[in-house]
């Protein structure tokens, strides 16, 4: 083991930092934006699980997947962040496990040509990289970021697709841990979520895949609240669109804001970890 | 299964987008830089491991790993570049799974108090989540990466830790699939990557991982070429850093420029997943 001394390292720096430089096939160019002037954008589709008393009667061992109190609040937000942002919103409740791939599948079908995006938000029990149905049954989360691959959805191919999944732990859902707000209150339940992984967004372009992480636990401290991720998520979508902002940076100021919002209890830190092969700048612009 | 009609969603659009509002506890804020002016910026650590006798000798199942021909240009690419970008190049070459162990932890233990920021590139073969050792033996990734939390690296903490990973995956090395390149040049050798998962980074703040994922053909089409990732990361870092670009806007960059490559051959596609825990924006400021 040694360390090697530092190269000498003058060479290629100066000639390739001249700002105007003429360009040549290895020259980087200035990043573009993803086009996204259509009206609409394209679809936003939610899928929203609230009521798992199908999973709870059908399956032995998901008997402990409690209602996804305040879920509402949060598809609701989406709905109204996402049409100010010009898109189409779908939303679709308490979908089970085949009812979630049958809806997909309509969406990968459809023709998507006039559009420039498409963007689905998935609020749900789930696990490491799978989500739940309504119904206790399993969907792997890159079955569906799959489907919208170039070969599967000609119509979008070249264009971003946005994944936003908030999907909460069946098993640590139910330790229903106390913590303190920031306003004080205290015997607030709080519930986790899933840490899901890559291999989550297929080995192609375009994806953003931005999702709330194991250790992941979010309060649903009254009705009116919804979830830490996704409310932070649009609470920034909506401020920082009107300003030209773009979505990683956005993803990096939700970081911010929920990272922040977990410091406050003794509870394991939820981070969100947003991960991606965009190509280029992805700017909800709302003109 | 039914679709719910769009809510009504002028309620807190209007107020909040107004540029002048006075900010209150939800009222995100303009998105902050880390702080990234001290000289050095910090260490940047290069495991490049190009030697694989060892593990030929000893494992029986790794008598498949090749030597790792080109991995040295791809050394020489980051130690000219981070060094420009004013941080401390510490290379080691050729360490088996405990020096690697070894070597980390002797920069865990360091004093960053008065750096900025933490680089660490891993060059080697891989698998899953995995690097290898010369010596075929493993080392997750997490243990790393979670070498450097703030619990276990107080000097780091709220600092930015950035590792860039290219491990080339061992079985579908000696594939040895033959390309064509962009000057039309045949029987290049192609060797392919690893796509690692995340888990790869611990469930915390601050942490950024670039790393090229499965499906990564990665050419050694001559000694002076290195990989494509590592290569265009550096070509990009270079141009975009004096221009004040932040990392996750040059990381797109080379998705956009890994992303066209592929798209020359009929191999798989090699796409970069950029996954990041980021709380502000990351330059590597030239000044």
């Amino acid at each position: 083991m040694q360390a090697k001394p530092q190269d000498s390292h003058a060479r290629w720096w100066p000639s390739s930092v001249t700002a105007d430089s003429p360009a040549s096939w290895n020259e980087p160019s200035q990043l573009e934006a993803y086009k996204m002037t259509s009206r609409p954008r394209g679809v936003c589709l939610i899928l929203n699980n609230h009521n798992f008393a199908k999973a709870r009667e059908a399956v032995l061992e998901q008997k402990n997947l409690k209602d996804r109190t305040g879920t509402d609040v949060d598809a609701a937000a989406l709905t109204r962040v996402f049409s100010k942002l010009h898109f189409i919103i779908k939303e679709y409740r308490d979908l089970t496990a085949e009812q979630i791939r049958e809806t997909v599948n309509i969406y990968r079908c459809k023709d998507h040509k006039d559009k420039d995006c498409f963007v689905c938000c998935i609020l749900s029990h789930g696990k490491k990289g799978i989500i739940y149905g309504v119904d206790g049954q399993e969907v792997p989360i890159q079955e569906l970021t799959t489907s919208f691959t170039g070969q599967n959805c000609h119509s979008l191919a070249g264009k971003p697709k946005v994944f936003f999944v908030q999907a909460c732990q069946g098993e640590a859902c139910q330790k229903g841990v106390t913590i303190e707000t920031d306003a004080g209150e205290q015997d607030s339940s709080v519930e986790t979520d899933a840490r899901f992984q890559l291999d989550c967004i297929p080995a192609e372009a375009d994806f953003l895949l931005g999702m709330a992480t194991l250790q992941d636990y979010v309060s649903y401290r009254s009705p009116r609240q919804g979830t830490w991720y996704i409310q932070a998520l649009c609470q920034h979508l909506e401020y920082s669109c009107p300003r030209g902002e773009d979505i990683l940076t956005i993803l990096t100021a939700v970081n911010q804001e929920v990272s922040r919002k977990s410091c406050n209890q003794n509870a394991e830190k939820q981070m969100p970890q947003p991960s991606f092969t965009l190509r280029k700048k992805l700017i909800f612009s709302v003109n």
